[in-house]
């Protein structure tokens, strides 16, 4: 039943066309890479990665593969969506096996979705090799699972602001008792985050941990109340790619406001 | 910052006592584990796994590595999680480099936390090697990102079951415009899972998107109207391990009841 020609086939080479793949560098760490990342990675003739890619997984490009850092820089050369397509669909139209090397997983916060679309409609094989997010990369180097039997019973994984760049107005929706919150890219609104969260209910203790550069050889951690988060956080010097942890345990679900029950909602 | 001992030095040897590595086995094909993974498995003296992991994983571990199937059984051969616990802390007491062996991510629905608590009470060097969770496999799989800037700005991870085995209350309640829903071991509640979102206020022709076994060779996928949904997987005869998603755009908010607005919330 499978939709995708079979990803080891893809790269084999028999094809006229070259290829796109989306592959996961995971959190920084180059041993944290899958075995089907590096693989892609290997065979790759041009590798177009993201600003936030460690030192350690660019190292694993081979070096007669061309690479290009589309990170976001200003000016001239600024490399904007359309243009990343662009040169995707062009190089892969020549024959080129493309590889496009995003922090984390490519399905997770990676904006794949349009580079996908532009290869797709110039008819380019596709695939995505999953990597390993933040979230989990952290939980593992804390050793505090994100889930929890009859604690943690479901795990949010969001971002903090919408697409116009603003503090999210659903920040707090996904908040109920038994939640993992994990926030990404969110260092630099960490004082409206305090204090929407707080304005929400959740009390000022429930401790809140911070994970930068995780997995790297710069990884910094922070665990302080939600009350005097951001003020930790400034004095710590922490910065993004980070994640941040907000545990709303059951335990405490007395504590702060209830969802209203179905009914209400529809009333 | 580090509050662990280097992973790497952790599996050196030159401990006198053994360690516990929690491992994540990825969702079945051997070359989506990490190196780290791969690393783990090929020094360990015991692997104990779970009865889900693939033949081609297991097939990983070196055969001089003793192998227990720890998988749910009945009668005399099941392995309670006091069972395991207390093996892994006298394997690994009496000089071991023991191996957790979990399908996915042990962070994520993976019950690592009393593992980890009973080696760590036995003062026993514990690490989580991340896995790629089965969420992440099945959206690379169906090309589909799990979030997407605009339509998908948050990813809830959550099983449909609470701890005493029952449908949970909470099944709805994370469920707001914008969320990418992903159900994990969910297959035996099916029809009471689409009633529920029904009765949410959920479109019935929302496409809902099944992966069982996703990676393996008997990765098998269905896609359905909400409405029909139970119907449809049991015609397609998907059973467990698999991942449902449920898609909650925002262009369909005003087709389904708004969540309230914090102030309700505190009346």
């Amino acid at each position: 039943m499978s939709l995708l020609p079979d990803p080891h086939r893809l790269h084999a080479g028999a094809s006229p066309r070259g290829t796109l793949s989306l592959v996961g560098a995971g959190p920084g760490a180059a041993d944290l890479l899958t075995r089907r990342a590096l693989d892609r990675i290997a065979r790759a003739d041009l590798v177009l990665h993201d600003r936030l890619i460690d030192p350690e997984v660019l190292a694993l490009i081979p070096p007669a593969a061309r690479r290009i850092d589309v990170g976001k820089a200003v000016g001239a050369n600024a490399w904007p969506q359309a243009r990343i397509d662009a040169l995707i669909v062009a190089e892969a139209l020549a024959g080129a096996r493309v590889v496009r090397l995003k922090s984390g997983d490519p399905s997770i916060f990676g904006r794949a979705a349009e580079e996908i679309a532009a290869a797709q409609a110039a008819g380019i094989p596709v695939d995505i090799v999953p990597g390993i997010t933040a979230a989990s990369a952290a939980a593992a180097s804390l050793l505090q699972p994100l889930t929890e039997r009859g604690r943690f019973d479901r795990l949010v994984l969001a971002t903090a602001t919408d697409a116009a760049g603003g503090l999210t107005a659903r920040l707090t929706a996904s908040i109920v008792p038994g939640t993992q919150l994990v926030l990404y890219m969110a260092m630099q609104h960490l004082a409206e985050i305090e204090q929407a969260l707080l304005a929400h209910g959740l009390p000022a203790d429930i401790p809140i941990t911070l994970v930068a550069r995780c997995g790297t050889a710069q990884e910094a951690r922070l665990a302080t109340p939600l009350a005097g988060l951001a003020r930790a956080a400034r004095h710590a010097g922490l910065r993004n790619p980070a994640v941040i942890f907000v545990p709303v345990p059951k335990a405490g679900a007395a504590l702060w406001p209830q969802p209203p029950a179905r009914q209400e909602m529809h009333a």
